[in-house]
């Protein structure tokens, strides 16, 4: 069966897409040494080769492999290095972790992503079959998702060293300032929530439902680092009746006394950035905090955080995209929720317990990947992702 | 200021509840040797006497040493070792759980139960200030969930002892039988959630508000062993597809493959109860088990918990209370919620976060201490309270 | 055969002492309360009531049912709660700790004893075989041992009480008090060490054998309070050139300042006892002090400790008996050491690894259980035994 | 004042050491990839750039800064970085493991190896003073034990990776086969012990002294890995009266069932190598044991490990010098052991504690390193080291 004009030039802009998206992860990786691909200072943060490897291994094992006639995997060693949820098979037990995986070397890995690209290239021709080109379009999506994983692990691991190394000067991010402004108010009713229209979005934004919301206000800015070090000056981080129980052994247990990559030194709070050490600038909204330090300082300023249906509502009347906004918001389905089959099914579902939700965009999310449907999560006490909060009412 | 005649009745009320709870608590304990009262298994597991000290700690720190002047507290270092929130002080720095405390001993615990039981009794005279009376009826309340921690905390210590000692016989619990019967089904639309009316209620279940529900489907009993069993032998422990990421990390570190308490013997599933081991009845609702399983079992019977707002709606139409049910929300503040000034308001708000909703009520709970509005929680791996599940679509 | 008449007077010898023995046990226990039998705040430290069960099922496991015609176990689920190399068997897979056990009771334990004591008082009218009469006095030297460790695990719990209640009165111990005199000297040459003579000693202590010496001096008391308080003055747990690397790590990972026990009060250093809470007393040997702090000590002085070797050469010119006394010798086998069959051979042998030697007695040994060739044996970061140190140089 | 002629050649021949040394550290390194020298899978094992960095610190810091007056460090930041007792000094308080530490990078730790060899050729023109020249000779020395760290490293950074890849192609190392002789004996008697004579040794080997010793036997070669198997198939690893209590704890709660580097696969025993994966060569020494299986191999053959003074007494009648052979003497001081004054006297006092003594050498200890008298030293449980076993009786 032939393909139709207009599928022909869907899938000419999705080849042209998947271009730019595999372009721009190797430019986020241009400032590094070769040392900086390899290390894994904690569980969390990857090594920026195995992004490299992992989001090629997607395309490679979804794509290629079960389309792809003839083709020939890189190296049938790789499945079990960058699948991510790699699980030892046979007698060979050999415990690693990725952190302590010196090979496959950066540039064998480079090689891996020349070769893959090579043979997608090739797609065009293919008849579309088994969803191929919404796999792939899932694929491009994902590798933008790394993109972002790739600068918080970069900076994780260059803040984290002694040295304070500089990622890159040219980084010299145009945020906004936040502002102290009158908040915006919306009234009683219910609200439609989720994703809407023909554009592409996860699984987890799907099934528009109604909501019902009591009247709410919510600032028109994220909080800005002014505010917070107000906080912390104010005994913030020492006061148990800010904190829930879980946040206040967080605390106290790892010594926490102000946002991640934040540090006193001679009298005066600095904060590593991607250009290096630097003053904290009061005006830029405040970074790298917790679910618990965003809960505990909505309740030092007799506020609350906004619920992620909130914040969809107000998303057009407000200023966001340079931080995700911590809400109080637990990471559940949706009413309409349903898991694709197979192997993709995963993508979401599974990970829909013991999180909380962040809204908005960071200054590391990639063009085109933010929508005011957007749920991200974490988990209540990380914090190397680029999260702030906006307080409401 | 003279006490209202209908305040006097109240407060008549109030002191015969104090008697019965008060009473109640020693009754659970009758069964118990000594030494079963000492030890402490696990960290959420505390010894029996620890409950009879800390409900009477309540009372005498926030009725007692307030409202009654010249009051001797019973003794000074009771504070510390009876205190949920116990943080050494000074120089003196000693490390201990409370399962390594021998003293103080059973019979001076029972001692300070009288020595303050007897106090309690002269509040009549008392002008109500402070909220005396409302603390008190808190104080009761507190105690009877201390009642049904007790009993859980009683099972697991001697359950977990390779002597699989009975607690007693006469606890022959009139269990209701499941039934697979039709589902009860509801529209959509905005219903109302929350306490309503004058009676006590949790500051957490506040805050009566609309909520919109599409159309859904609830089963009129909880999930049953028999069904249980179906989903461990059709492999529902080892297959991953049906499980959150957390969870099978869970099942796989823990070596989990049955509900709590359930021992594989002889070829044939047996149960510790508080009557002793004996063989799984098929007939009654499965008990024990965490969040993971309660959604990996609904994950593979192609349905799903019902939200708490959902079951709070089905309520009056279907049968519960003999087991806590798991449901598909986090335990987040109401749309209202508030927190009371002081250390009481610490009661319920500092623990909204990480863990999930369960409704209805167990064997365990105490007469008049159940509400269908009554929000309980816990987190996702726990599984020593007495839960089941019940599915919803 | 007919035992012989000196036998039999061995025989009737080693009744009594059993008798003695496990009258003295029982009379260790007589302070207690039944809920200080229960616990183990420790890993080390075992519940009193399992040294009073696990000393019995020795004399059980060992004499009585290999040589006792019918009898019968006094319950069959003792073999693991009182093994002290318990493994579970069977699907039935339980883990505890001890002191989480909180069955058997403490009365069914004193039963239990009597059951075994009553049995064994039949055992005259029983011919020796199978070296009967040599594992009923391996028994008792295996109870004696226990003694101490039961006042060491007494010490230890009451000790780690909040409100460090008493022992017992009456164990005001007579200890010698402490003098700086000159050391005794010794000359070079090969001396004989290792057990002599017909009485008992244990495997670890035969095998006599020549051991070369340089000229050595060796102290003729132990160490003083006085002493060990300039250390502490000095600043000897904060410098670490006095410190093996492993024993700084461990000062610094546990924020060791001083022996256990010893607690700064208002500006004093107070000691718990047996005898409750007191003044550090300059003129008593310093306790419960680690390998690693005795090494410091001793670095600290300008001198060392003495090796095993010459401990034992010097024992009868020198003052010892109420503090074990840590040496610079590994615990290892004599070069003549052999270990007996089955499972009595595994009594010293397999212990010979990771742990340094200590020589003398303490306080808590029990008359007529010291001896000079006695090898007593900690990892170097225990201290919960009653140790002190000597120097030499 | 001069310099003397003789003093001149001495310090030439040291200076041609240097050079030598501190080529071969690198020629080691030839084979490795950038990302080799990076990553740190265990604790034990340090970064191969770190060994790069810590063997030139020690020359900057005990021989350039002290003694050439003007001298620039090459990078403040490297006394932290390089410096194996590192503590973060004031309030910047940054953890990490030296596996994390991306930067600085290879590159430029080559060019700081560079510039202090550059300054360290200038030392010929400078007096004698401070005892440059002994210290010099430690630094050579130091860097030539960590030559042998660096091979031990880097096999488990390569060997515990899952694409097994080979070192080097040329390291076919040329080692003795093992044959079954009869054992050679030696009578008993007083025998002098320690370094003699005028070349260099450590602290540790000096203080000759006498030592007596019975009648021993001694196998003139180590055991091999036909031995060893046969232990394997005999349930060696399964039969705890072989082992001590430490050491059955360790193969049980770490599995283990082979040496470290063994692997079954397809029916056969492997083991990697530094050129890759082979088969187990009966005839080759057995490697990579730790004391727990030397100790439990030679129980289950019915003898024992030599202690390291029958070592030595044998050395000249017995083959030795391709594995470390495990002792069984704990690592502790002769009797006349004194730490030379400040950190130079920390070189091996400090880790005299809960260490076994290896005699011998291995394949990758570095030529003219190695003595009859020197005194290597593990903890019981380490076995990445390249040490074997040989039997005495």
């Amino acid at each position: 069966m032939d393909t139709l004009p207009e599928q022909r030039d869907i899938q000419q802009h999705l080849l042209d897409s998947y271009r730019l998206v595999r372009k721009h992860t190797e430019s986020i990786c241009a400032p590094l040494q070769t040392e900086d691909y390899v290390v894994q200072p904690i569980g969390d943060v990857s090594p920026p080769k195995w992004h490299l490897g992992h989001t090629t291994w997607f395309f490679e094992t979804f794509i290629l492999v079960p389309n792809m006639d003839g083709y020939r995997v890189f190296d049938p060693h790789f499945d079990y290095v960058f699948n991510s949820y790699y699980e030892t098979v046979g007698a060979r037990v050999i415990r690693t972790d990725r952190g302590n995986l010196s090979r496959p070397t950066v540039a064998e890995i480079f090689q891996y992503r020349k070769y893959v690209d090579a043979h997608i290239e090739q797609l065009g021709s293919l008849d579309s079959k088994n969803g191929l080109w919404d796999i792939l379009e899932l694929g491009i999506h994902h590798e933008q998702q790394h993109q972002e994983l790739l600068l918080m692990d970069i900076k994780y691991i260059l803040g984290h060293n002694p040295l304070f190394p500089m990622y890159s000067n040219e980084m010299v991010l145009d945020e906004l300032e936040v502002v102290r402004e009158v908040p915006v108010a919306f009234s009683e009713g219910a609200y439609w929530i989720g994703h809407k229209g023909k554009g592409f979005c996860f699984d987890n934004e799907k099934g528009r439902h109604l909501v019902y919301l009591d009247t709410f206000e919510i600032a028109q800015h994220p909080v800005g680092n002014g505010e917070y070090l107000e906080f912390i000056q104010d005994g913030g981080y020492t006061d148990f009746r800010f904190w829930h129980a879980a946040g206040w052994d967080w605390v106290n247990k790892n010594h926490i006394k102000a946002p991640l990559y934040w540090h006193f030194m001679d009298g005066q709070w600095m904060e590593y950035g991607l250009q290096g050490i630097h003053e904290v600038d009061p005006k830029k909204a405040v970074c790298h905090i917790s679910y618990y330090e965003a809960a505990a300082f909505a309740a030092w300023s007799g506020k609350r955080l906004p619920t992620e249906t909130e914040w969809e509502v107000a998303s057009e009347q407000i200023k966001w995209g340079h931080r995700w906004e911590w809400t109080e918001s637990a990471y559940l389905p949706y009413p309409k929720f349903k898991k694709a089959k197979g192997a993709i099914g995963e993508y979401n579902g599974k990970f829909m317990v013991d999180q909380m939700v962040l809204r908005g965009a960071s200054v590391a999310t990639p063009k085109g990947h933010s929508r005011k449907t957007y749920r991200n999560f974490f988990q209540t006490d990380r914090r190397w992702q680029f999260s702030g909060l906006r307080l409401a009412k």
